[in-house]
């Protein structure tokens, strides 16, 4: 039996045991104003903020968020240095980079890799009910990139962040059939 | 008591109930290569590929691939269907897109985010032992953005992805001590 569940050019099929434990924990976005983007992903996302690092002689600040369910709140730690093990520890983690004053240049904005050079694409959330998620960020006057009734892939939308970073949802027990 | 376990700007205290199940399922990056991408991830990162969606019309593929440990894999379905909905509702899945004919073409090459125009950061693993996962790298080959011994920030690696995607290598319990 492969450990893999679909076949394709280059897969190594022994896991080498050194690679045991290894987590993908984090995906790191710079952002230009820390109050736009964590109005928007604690507001309008629901995400929690877990740890804030701030850097004085650098001038930068580094903030931790997940995507946790209330009552998981209860797994993490009020002392700051356990917290931090969590922080880096656990799977799915949203780190937003700060570079200070950004925020107060109206000339500046961040690269969100779908336009010229193309390089990262998004992130995704699952969402219970796509349709419902759609009406409330419709109310909340979050920007689309796609709406689920738009092309070919029905029942997929994306939306933009401050900073204009794609973020795709999607119900997975709805997807288009067309995926399999 | 705060939803938050920080303080800062733009933080919404009072989580909307709407945006309870959300979660932050998937990172997308465009690759050129699969045969090389998939050997990066497999071989040298231990990640499983769990599903692969093949757009024949559009000509692009997608890969899916989780950092899981061996005894997850028995929670993994056969069914395809299934395990398309298990892809898309379980955090920190890593989605690589491959657009047909890249591979083929020597000039062709993405852009990483850290070079201007910058946005996108890097992706981010935890490994039970750095020095011991460091050591790995090397004799594997891998490509250095920075060793555990290099600048400020002792204790944390950055290493390359085959596109120069940045990967942050840390081992939660060992952080440097000016994080906190």
């Amino acid at each position: 039996m492969s450990r893999h569940f679909e076949s394709a050019v280059g897969l190594c099929e022994n896991r080498d045991p050194a690679t045991e434990g290894f987590v993908f924990n984090q995906t790191m976005l710079r952002i230009k104003s820390p109050k736009a983007t964590l109005d928007f992903y604690t507001r309008i996302m629901g995400m929690t903020l877990v740890k804030k690092l701030d850097f004085e002689e650098m001038k930068f600040s580094l903030y931790f968020l997940a995507a946790i369910d209330t009552h998981e709140l209860v797994d993490w730690s009020h002392d700051n240095r356990e917290r931090l093990v969590q922080t880096f520890g656990r799977p799915a983690m949203l780190e937003l980079t700060h570079n200070w004053g950004t925020e107060d240049d109206a000339d500046f904005s961040y690269h969100n890799g779908n336009d010229e050079p193309k390089g990262f694409g998004h992130i995704g959330f699952a969402v219970p009910d796509l349709e419902a998620a759609c009406a409330r960020f419709e109310e909340l006057g979050v920007s689309f990139v796609k709406r689920p009734q738009d092309g070919k892939m029905k029942n997929i939308a994306f939306i933009r962040d401050p900073d204009g970073y794609w973020i795709e949802l999607f119900t997975p027990g709805d997807l288009p059939a067309v995926l399999g």
